[in-house]
């Protein structure tokens, strides 16, 4: 795919003038260094007109004029490099592979995985390039994907178009971790459903709810990879489809939908690639427990403080959300989502989805 | 398929037959009970005949003569009249839906989901069925197939034949959960090899190493599922391919192996189907980390017990583990499979497997 070559190009690009920088320091007399924004809580900011989440100005500088800051800044000079050959030679690796391979780097050695993630990171933010971009792949799954849309993957062994009803098993199409390898050829669906748990996924294709409501259904595999909020995002843009979040009913379950919606802290350079503002939280709601007398657990003690600090959250600063919460922390109760079996295998498909989803103007 | 009609056809009766053991019981003035085998570690037997270990000879015994027992074949029987209607409905649900459902049965509700799994379990053993007929899935995901492999899959949504690497994307063929709905069709495979880590299963990929050595390349996501597991099995059945299993060098991964080939406790009564006594353990062979110099970490203390513990293990009753454990213990070191990049992305696919193959007379 062109885009991609293009994209390839432009990341090359923006690796060598990093190293062009500190070659422009150096001839000037100045001590190479690099600035980035500093990557706390502190530093992130809503931004209004995107919705997303973005880290906000503060910088910090790392600078040779240390021995620190030196043997990081040589770190950086090797990941370029590196990053910069497999450019090169249409190459790929796992962010676990690349730290192994530092062994080689003598000084320049990582300690530890997460100091090269962050470094990766940090490349990210200064070249504004995803990872992917530079074929780094985390260890972790992607998720899948069951419905009418067919896609086009560009793979090592050529191009393959799949239709994610037709041309999958049981399973659905397995989503590769960079999604940007991938077209969204064409669909037939009304709108997405990003399912938290795999229970769920496979009831939802067992009561055939894709077809008869014309429903794509992700698999989110729990606390969503960036290649499967990547999906989300593109389907949402492309398709002009309502991407709707079903979890269970918990604290770190709206952290899943807040994640999809909003982005993450730790992603918060990629917010405006990875997040759906526009995605929609059907439930499991706290009112649902209540008005379906669903099958619950008590909050632990952990829950509560979660549910406490997502009111303080500005992602979640809504009315919605305070009466949930607050309903939440008066019953005390959370439930998970195949809990609506308990009222038998077809409720939640034939009651439960299509009560709210119209509720919500889906349907 | 007409295999699994007749299956599942057997499944019914002998669900049947265990209400009829009770109405038979009953009408010759006796207690209702069960008898099943003592599902305990002293109750494991290594079967010399197929090499996989099995549950022995002791039984404990299940009657309505006390309150709880007779509460317990009131739960069993909600479960057999539950898995009844499955069938007749060709309906499935996962093993927590299963528990959620429980919810309606008043007395014989399930306290908590590791109740009625083993309930399950015990359907099992009594009926000599796996739960996987009975159309109960687990949450766990399947693993994933890359290589010369055609499958014909049977999904509700019509008959689909793949080709493991012409038909799917880079992330390769999501293994259904009920492996026993699958036909293996053809294959132009030499062997097959079960990969621990997702990082080696892509590398493998990106390195053509399938199509190189015709290798069929199964990523076991860690300690494999029972799907994985009844796949690998198959595959050896079938179409007579050794199978290879490739982890971590540490007592962790060694177990994954011992899962692979002889079978886990949990699952003593599956072992027949899902342990592949011919697997052969590739590495990371403690040998490997002071042959190749891999970077390694220091063993912790529960890496030493479960060392120590594998010693003692019958599983690990060889001259080739008892080398390879003592030597560990010896240089107090661990190592990834993704350790090999240190020497290069190549190393594994180029020096080190096709070295290990050879030796193996895999190659």
């Amino acid at each position: 795919m062109r885009g991609q070559v293009e994209t390839e190009q432009k990341a090359a690009e923006r690796l060598y003038a990093i190293a062009e920088r500190w070659y422009g320091q150096l001839s000037e007399g100045q001590i190479p260094s690099i600035a980035l924004p500093t990557r706390t809580k502190q530093n992130i900011e809503y931004d209004e007109g995107s919705g997303v989440w973005k880290y906000g100005d503060r910088e910090s500088v790392r600078s040779a004029q240390t021995a620190k800051g030196a043997v990081h800044l040589l770190k950086m000079a090797y990941v370029v490099g590196f990053l910069k050959q497999q450019l090169a030679e249409n190459r790929s690796s796992t962010l676990r592979e690349m730290y192994y391979i530092s062994e080689g780097w003598k000084q320049a050695k990582f300690a530890a995985q997460d100091e090269s993630n962050r470094l990766v990171e940090d490349l990210e933010i200064l070249t504004d390039i995803q990872r992917e971009v530079y074929h780094l792949r985390p260890e972790e799954d992607g998720a899948s994907l069951f419905g009418p849309i067919r896609v086009r993957e560009q793979t090592r062994r050529g191009m393959r178009e799949i239709h994610c009803q037709d041309d999958v098993g049981e399973t659905g199409y397995q989503i590769p971790n960079n999604v940007d390898a991938l077209e969204f050829v064409d669909h037939d669906a009304n709108f997405v459903i990003a399912l938290e748990t795999g229970g769920m996924y496979a009831r939802l294709i067992e009561n055939g709810f894709d077809e008869e409501y014309g429903a794509a259904l992700v698999h989110l595999k729990g606390q969503p990879a960036r290649s499967t909020r990547r999906l989300l995002k593109r389907i949402h843009e492309e398709f002009k489809l309502p991407v709707i979040v079903f979890t269970d009913g918990d604290p770190w379950s709206y952290r899943i939908y807040a994640s999809v919606a909003y982005g993450s802290i730790k992603a918060a350079h990629m917010s405006e690639l990875l997040a759906t503002p526009q995605a929609q939280f059907v439930g499991v709601q706290p009112s649902d427990i209540r008005d379906y007398d669903l099958p619950a657990d008590h909050l632990s003690d952990q829950d509560v403080a979660a549910l406490k600090a997502e009111l303080t959250d500005p992602r979640f600063a809504s009315d919605y959300w305070r009466e949930q919460i607050g309903l939440q922390l008066e019953m005390g109760l959370k439930a998970e989502q195949q809990a609506f079996a308990s009222q038998g295998l077809d409720f939640v498909t034939r009651e439960y989805l299509p009560a709210r989803l119209s509720e919500m103007g889906v349907l």
